[in-house]
């Protein structure tokens, strides 16, 4: 590999100019192995996100962080394998229900995730308040739950893409974590690394979102997009609601028990709809378009891939979830029709109830969470609970409740309202 | 001190807005007491590189870095104090006949000084040469030798602006030196914190320095010109030129023995030139423009006032200075005029040559250096000697010659030949 001094590496960058291919190759490589200090590459990566990299140079940064470790193989599967990913939401529990979904219609889904830092949930946080379930498998584990069950969601491992996980925490720190282009290599390294045949992206946008304009949602779209098809995998990004959280519920056991309703049938509309959508992308990502997931959610098979997933991983699928210690109660204000219900309010609530953490070394609490009652375009009625809060620490209850104030508005009964698409965009 | 988050700090000026007077005193007692990391000030320094900051904040960011460390105070003093400081340049001894110069006009002038790295030399080093000499002297030693001697050309202790020393080795790794305001509050806050009572900066501008284009140069010398007046200090700055490099020797013994010559009544035009206009504006500045520098240069006086500083720093005026292993002559390739003499050549030969420093741990060498025979503008004759080179290591002469080519031109005799102004602009 050519040597760089990395000074004018960071110069090229500061001054505007593009990254050749050696330099991002050595950059990555030498940062990965330590002699790339910290300090420099929080320097360039500040560089990248005021000053931006174009597509060849987004496409090769990815490379290299693949290169920097392993990469998985599904080919010797007997099925195709499709993957989702989300940048992340208040409520968002979809992978629950949408991985057994699209593994009970034929395609084999290896769900990598990862755990929750600030306000938006993490899937193996939520899935840990199931009894006895382990996130962390072996590759061969992996292997062998896939072919027999179909599905898995699991940590991803340390092989998958060093680079991106030192970088990642870097930019975490250094307040470098909004740049699209590190973002999209961050997220479609590990992705394409895993080996998925197919992806589909649910980029989310709104307040409780890492992207709070639909221009820069799509911006991570279309460049996620551009990434997964230079590499050879079938990707599509659906542009998704987060002004809104999803569902009824925000936490960790509490989002498994809404899940679990979608399977069994029920659960709000619009975890179902967004489940469904996903479904069909993935499995029209895998060829396999001739399947109706609704069908499919509707017959109960769903569910029983779920059942024997969560076993697979030593969880119990008939444990109650944890009962909280302590439970505080919001009463509507007012009677008419809720109108607006603020994703990043309810997130940071149940952030601070103990759901998420505020650092990547704490625990959270499983029982921890907020149910709202309404939704938006819901009627309330003076007096009747609006919010259940959930805690195992009630000294929360006082910074979640003030990070619901003004996150809510309900105006007199009858008022028009008209609901925002879920579904805002698709790239392909 | 009020308390912040600096991801909060860093995504602020990140986003182009301002630091607040409370971040940037929180964020500079920080990093220098090691709560804000070196990965985390690297981040802000690119920030503050690419969106600036305006007058406030750097004055703010200026007074921060004083009150990191202790403060100096000449009130004491039987006369009045100024001071000098050049950005660097090729050539630039200026302040070993300006001290004595000054103090024999009847001002004090506490001079700390800096060693050279990369291309430009260092003051520290160049007296190092001087057989005996030491750099380092405690502050009551300073007190006294200006007190008797009136001048003193010494190493800045650690105490003063300790945020600026951890900051400036940080941006020399991380690419973040250029940024205007963060070498103006770097320069500003020691000579602030040294208690001068006036100052005269020479801002250098051309190849050998490090603004190569005026409007840099002028940017940055109106940063600091209004950073010592908001501070108290009486301002002035010269902005002179350093496309050519200043006299006729670049290096260490060499430039000694060019500025004893100056302080003899000899030496070449433009250094006694720049002498004497920098001599003026610290005897406008501290209220003695009565007294003609130029007359004093010709007493002797400064002479005297040279030998007696050496002296009080125990060396020895006497010793010749050190002589090379090696030397080596450039014969001129053809005869004419010389119609340039590129600083930046010049200045990276003299450093390839032994005379500075690629790591600022790495020790130079005294007899290292390079004299030229001819200015711009002088006649030379083919054959006859152009540049002399010296070097205690010879393997160094290939690489240093190489820096020297393309670094002049000679036209045929009788070509019209117009110098450029060395003294290009006036800030106060």
């Amino acid at each position: 590999m050519e040597q760089h001094d990395v000074v004018e590496v960071i110069h090229a960058k500061r001054d505007g100019g593009r990254l050749s291919d050696s330099q991002i190759d050595w950059v990555i490589d030498a940062y990965t192995r330590g002699g790339v200090a910290d300090e420099q590459m929080a320097a360039l990566a500040m560089a990248i996100l005021l000053n931006g990299m174009d597509r060849a140079e987004i496409a090769r940064w990815t490379g290299a962080m693949i290169a920097s470790g392993e990469r998985m193989d599904f080919s010797s599967l007997s099925r195709p394998t499709a993957d989702k990913h989300s940048t992340g939401g208040v409520g968002d529990k979809i992978t629950l229900p949408l991985a057994p979904l699209v593994a009970a219609c034929g395609v084999a889904v290896p769900q990598l995730s990862g755990r929750g830092l600030g306000h938006t949930g993490g899937t193996l946080d939520k899935l840990e308040a199931v009894a006895g379930w382990r996130a962390t498998l072996s590759n061969d584990e992996m292997m062998r739950q896939l072919e027999d069950v179909g599905a898995v969601i699991c940590a991803a491992g340390d092989g998958l893409a060093p680079a991106d996980k030192k970088l990642y925490a870097l930019r975490d720190v250094t307040g470098t974590v909004e740049a699209i282009p590190l973002i999209a290599s961050s997220i479609m390294s590990k992705k394409i690394a895993e080996g998925t045949g197919s992806l589909v992206l649910d980029v989310k946008v709104g307040s409780g979102a890492f992207m709070k304009n639909i221009d820069d949602a799509r911006e991570l779209a279309a460049t996620m997009v551009a990434l997964g098809q230079d590499a050879g995998v079938n990707t599509v990004a659906l542009v998704t609601d987060m002004a809104t959280p999803l569902g009824l519920t925000a936490g960790n056991g509490v989002e498994v028990a809404e899940s679990v309703e979608v399977l069994a049938g029920g659960g709000p509309a619009d975890v179902v709809e967004l489940t469904v959508a996903l479904a069909r992308e993935m499995l029209a990502g895998a060829g396999r378009d001739d399947v109706d997931p609704a069908d499919v959610l509707a017959s109960g098979k769903a569910m029983d891939v779920w059942r024997a997933m969560i076993r697979a991983q030593d969880g119990d699928p008939d444990a109650p979830m944890p009962t909280p210690k302590e439970t505080h109660v919001v009463a509507a204000p007012s009677s008419g029709v809720l109108t607006r219900l603020d994703a990043l309010s309810v997130g940071v609530a149940s952030w601070r109830l103990g759901a998420g953490r505020a650092r990547k070394e704490d625990p959270v609490q499983a029982a921890a969470g907020i149910t709202w009652h309404a939704r938006p375009g819901d009627s309330v009625v003076e007096g009747a609970p609006l919010f259940t809060l959930q805690t195992d620490a009630p000294e929360r209850f006082a910074r979640a409740l003030e990070s619901l104030e003004g996150g809510y508005d309900i105006a007199p009964a009858g008022t028009p309202f008209e609901a925002a698409p879920l579904v805002i965009d698709r790239l392909s």
